[in-house]
């Protein structure tokens, strides 16, 4: 494996610009010349599409636990892993995803209740060790976020819980965020150039060597 | 819940013969009327049945990995437990199984070799200790079943592995068989009328009261 190919992650709730965040983060790659893969997660194979299309489905005859929820979450996250992110980072490219496992902790740890006794086994199972070099987390008040989500055009089955669901979600984001060296947390409620340019400042002086 | 109503599970490879026996089991409870409902895994909700149209199609473009293929199954194995085998139960019903989790302990522990430490945090996080009252596991060398299999039609993607994966697959089957009290190995190269008599005798044996 090329130990200088990174993998950055884009995470935060439905609305906190992860978009405009990614393409901080690819504009300052070109600048460099570095090449580079864009994933989203769920998704980014053939299969884990489907599973991504499976799990955000609105389902009136049937609940989805928080198991099923999770277990599909890292059914495509695995594929996604082996057949597409590691093999770039072999081959030297960067990996700039749109979220990650930090996202399953956040949503269905924190947001579904799923305690770290069973997440935990079912992580360190799939992912090995395997993390990203670093983690760019958009933190946002829920209403402020879903607003703007809302605005954008219908949501999914996820994104229609109540906001409580998203304030547990926030919160688990941001302990995560505070004990890990890997994420920073950006302040995803200023203008798009303030965050444009903090994920820029972020990147240079992680990356600086 | 109702503590008299039994979940009956059928087990074994390919062509061992499970549906004449799931036959032989529902008859026992009919002449006995006995109220049950039936189920198949994966598969036996609406997206426990999407799941299993997932994981056994044939993909050219993409590998998937023994891990996601795990993840899968205990994905649809969740929603069937807590949307249709607990509820039925709870309400006096009798559940007969066309495989439930040894099936993953055979297939992707013994077959595809994920290993003990991966497989058993994932099970006992997701079942939590739920498991059938009494298993009948079809024994069948695999090349006779893959014989009766093939006969029959088009394989998928599980059944077209090799010979070695379902040698695998019943060395690990009948692992497990031999070491649990509540899982019942029948000689599945007999005929269908003996098969069927050895299921009724011990169905009358392990039920008697």
């Amino acid at each position: 494996m090329n130990t200088d190919a990174k993998f950055i992650v884009i995470e935060g709730l439905e609305g906190a610009g992860k978009t405009t965040a990614i393409q901080a983060v690819t504009r300052w790659l070109e600048q460099k010349s570095i090449e580079f893969v864009q994933t989203r997660e769920p998704g980014g194979t053939p299969l884990a599409e489907q599973l991504r299309t499976l799990v955000k489905a609105q389902r009136d005859n049937e609940k989805v636990t928080a198991e099923a929820e999770l277990l599909i979450m890292y059914a495509s996250r695995v594929q996604l892993i082996e057949n597409v992110i590691k093999p770039a980072l072999a081959e030297g490219k960067w990996v700039v995803g749109d979220r990650h496992d930090l996202s399953s902790r956040a949503y269905q740890g924190g947001g579904r209740g799923i305690s770290d006794e069973l997440l935990n086994p079912i992580r360190s199972a799939v992912l090995q060790g395997f993390e990203p070099d670093l983690t760019l987390y958009l933190d946002i008040r829920p209403e402020v976020g879903l607003a703007r989500a809302s605005a954008r055009g219908e949501l999914d089955r996820i994104e229609l819980e109540a906001l409580t669901f998203f304030e547990k979600t926030r919160a688990k984001y941001q302990e995560i965020a505070n004990a890990s060296d890997n994420i920073i947390t950006i302040n995803a409620e200023q203008t798009i150039e303030e965050v444009q340019q903090s994920i820029t400042l972020q990147l240079d002086q992680f990356f600086k060597s």
